[in-house]
C-alpha cells in the first residue's frame, strides 16, 4: 500500500494499474468469502461498450472493464449481486458529469470543460439478500474517481460505506457490524466514524416513508482532504473489513427457523429497500440516466422478491414493530 | 350531464356539488363491479388532514374526502387498490403546483401567484393485480383541476386514462380493451383515440428498460380545449367503459390452467412495473413530494408481489419473449 495513490496522482502512466489491482483484488476476496460461505459459485457475466454506447456480452476492452457476478437461489443467499468496474476514458460533454455527483459541490467547472481532460472511474458493489428473514440483506460498495489532464491527475477522491437492512433486528448484530467498522475508521481519524455512521443513515432514508433502509452503518463519499495514501489505505481496510464485520451475523441467523409470517415481512421490507433504490438513490438514478451502466448491472441490486400491502404496520409490541420505531428513529449503537 | 360544467365554471357554488357526485359516482360503480366479480367486498379507510397537514383516520372535513379502499387475496384479484379524492383549498405559495404538472405547460403563473386564488381538485384511480397471470393487470384514473378566483373559475382542465399490463398477451384481449375505448374516442372527435393511444404509449414507458410497461389503451392529460360540458360527458363515458373494456377479459383469462413459471413471469412483469411506478411515474413523484396525498394511498396502486432476476431475458421464441417484443415495439391494435 505504500505511496500507492501518491505515486498514481503524480505519474499517470501507472494509474490503471496499480488502482485498479486495489480495488479488483478487494472485489476478488468478498465474491471468495461469500462463495465459501454459501457453497455455491457467482456466474459472471463481463460487457463491453463500443464507441457508439452499443453493450456486448464478453471480453473488456482496453478502456474499460465491466463485471456483474450474480447468484441466484443460493444455499444461504437468495439473491446476490456483485459488480466491478474500471473505466477510462474523455469527459463526456455537457452537464452529466455534474448531476451525477461524480464532482463534490465547488469543485470547478474548467475539470469538465477543458477539452482533452480524461476521467477514470473504478469500484465494486454488492447487495447480498439472504434466505433466511432472520439474517439481514448487506450492501457495500467503494469507489475511486480521477480527472487528469494530460499526464497530470487534477481531480480525485473516494469514496463508498457498507450498511445492513434486518427485516427482524438483533442488536447484538447491529452492534458487531457497527463495532467493526468502527475500529478500522478509529485507526485513521477519531472524527470518521461518527461522521461516517451519521452520513449513511441520512444517505440512506426514505423520505416519503420518514423511516431509513436499514439500521445503517458508514457511508462517505468525494473524500479527498488528506493524504492520499492515507486515505486509499482507509477504504482498503473498510473492504476488507466488510466480510469480518458481515459474515458471523449470517453464520448465526442463516439457520434459525422462521414461520411464513417470518417471510412475509422480509418481502415487506424489501419493497421498501425497492423503495429506495428506484426513488432515493441518486447513484442508481445517475446510473440509469447516463447509459454509462447497463441498466442489468444497476439492477443487480434488486431484492429476489419484495411485496406490498395496504395499511402495512405491524402489531404494537410485536418485533417488526421494534425494527419500524428504530428504523423511524436511527440509534447510536455503539 | 347537460350543461354541469358550463354551470360549474360560471356558478361556483354549485361546483363541488355537481362535479363530486360525478366522480364520486364513476368511482362507486367501478368499485361496486369488481366486488361482484371477485366476490370479496374491498375494505375502506378515509382520512383527515388537518389545517397543519397531518393525517388521521377518520371522517373527511369540509374541504377534503380522501377514500382508500384495498383488496389483498380476493377470489379472483390478488390485490386491488382504489382511491378516490376531492380536495379544495387555496393555492399553495412557491412552485409546487407548476412542478406537479397540475397545470399544463404555458399556464398563466398569476394563476398561481394571485393571492386567495382556490384550487379545487378530484379524481379516482384504480390498480387491479389478477391472481391469475393470464389475466393482465390494468390501471383506470380520471381527474378535474380547477383554478378559481372569487367565484369565477378562471383555468380547468380534465384528464385521465386507462391501460393494460399483461403478463401474457392475447391479442383478442388487447384488441378489445383498444375497441371499446375506441368508440368512446370516436363517438366525441375522430382525433382522440390515434392521439390518446400514442399519449398512453409514450407516458406509460420505462426509458432505463427501452419498453413499455404494458400494451397500452388511452391517456390525456389537461384536456381543455373545448366545449366543457362534452369534455365532460366524454370524461364521464370513458370511465364508464373501463368496466366493460377489462371485466370481459378478467373474465375469460380467470381460471385458465397456468404454472409455477408463469407465476415467476408474471412476477418479474411486476417488478417493471414498480420501476415505472417509482422511477418514471409523475404523478406519484408529485404525490410523494407534495404532502398533500398519505403516501399509503399512493402505494395503493403496488403490486402484491414482484421479483428481479439478473439478466431476465426470455427464451427466444416463447410466449415470455412474444410479450417483451411488443413492449419493445408498442403495436396498433385496431
Amino acid at each position: 500500500m505504500t505511496d500507492v495513490l501518491e505515486r498514481t496522482v503524480t505519474q499517470q502512466p501507472t494509474m490503471r494499474g496499480v488502482i485498479d489491482k486495489i480495488f479488483r483484488q478487494m472485489f476478488e476476496n468478498t465474491c471468495q468469502a461469500l462463495e465459501v460461505m454459501d457453497g455455491k459459485k457467482l456466474r459472471e457475466q463481463s460487457w463491453n461498450r463500443d464507441q457508439k454506447g452499443i453493450w456486448t456480452v464478453g471480453k473488456s476492452s482496453e478502456d474499460a472493464i465491466y463485471i456483474d457476478r450474480a447468484l441466484h437461489d443460493g444455499n444461504v443467499f437468495e439473491k446476490m449481486g456483485a459488480n466491478y468496474v474500471a473505466i477510462e476514458g474523455e469527459l463526456p460533454s455537457g452537464m452529466s458529469f455534474q448531476q451525477s455527483g461524480a464532482l463534490a459541490t465547488g469543485a470547478a467547472d474548467q475539470m469538465i470543460t477543458t477539452r482533452g481532460n480524461r476521467f477514470f472511474a473504478t469500484g465494486s458493489s454488492f447487495v447480498i439478500h439472504p434466505h433466511n428473514p432472520m439474517a439481514p440483506t448487506a450492501h457495500v460498495n467503494y469507489r475511486y474517481f480521477q480527472i487528469s489532464n494530460g499526464n497530470q491527475p487534477i481531480y480525485w477522491w473516494l469514496g463508498g460505506g457498507a450498511d445492513l437492512t434486518p427485516a427482524y433486528l438483533f442488536a447484538e448484530d447491529a452492534i458487531h457490524f457497527h463495532q467493526v467498522h468502527k475500529e478500522v475508521c478509529d485507526k485513521y481519524d477519531s472524527s470518521y466514524y461518527p461522521r461516517f455512521k451519521k452520513w449513511c443513515d441520512e444517505y440512506f432514508h426514505i423520505p416519503h416513508r420518514a423511516e431509513s433502509r436499514g439500521i445503517g452503518g458508514i457511508f462517505f463519499d468525494h473524500l479527498n482532504n488528506g493524504n492520499p495514501q492515507k486515505l486509499l489505505s482507509f477504504v482498503t481496510n473498510c473492504a476488507d473489513a466488510f466480510i469480518p464485520a458481515y459474515l458471523p451475523i449470517v453464520e448465526r441467523r442463516k439457520d434459525m427457523p422462521f414461520t411464513e409470517a417470518n417471510k412475509n415481512w422480509q418481502h415487506l421490507v424489501r419493497g421498501r429497500y425497492v423503495e429506495f433504490i428506484l426513488s432515493c438513490d441518486r447513484g442508481i438514478r445517475f446510473g440509469l440516466a447516463s447509459g454509462m451502466v447497463k441498466q442489468q448491472s444497476v439492477f443487480n441490486c434488486m431484492p429476489p422478491a419484495a411485496s406490498w400491502e395496504y395499511d402495512d404496520q405491524p402489531v404494537p409490541g410485536s418485533k417488526e414493530a421494534m425494527l419500524k420505531e428504530v428504523l423511524k428513529n436511527p440509534r447510536d449503537w455503539l
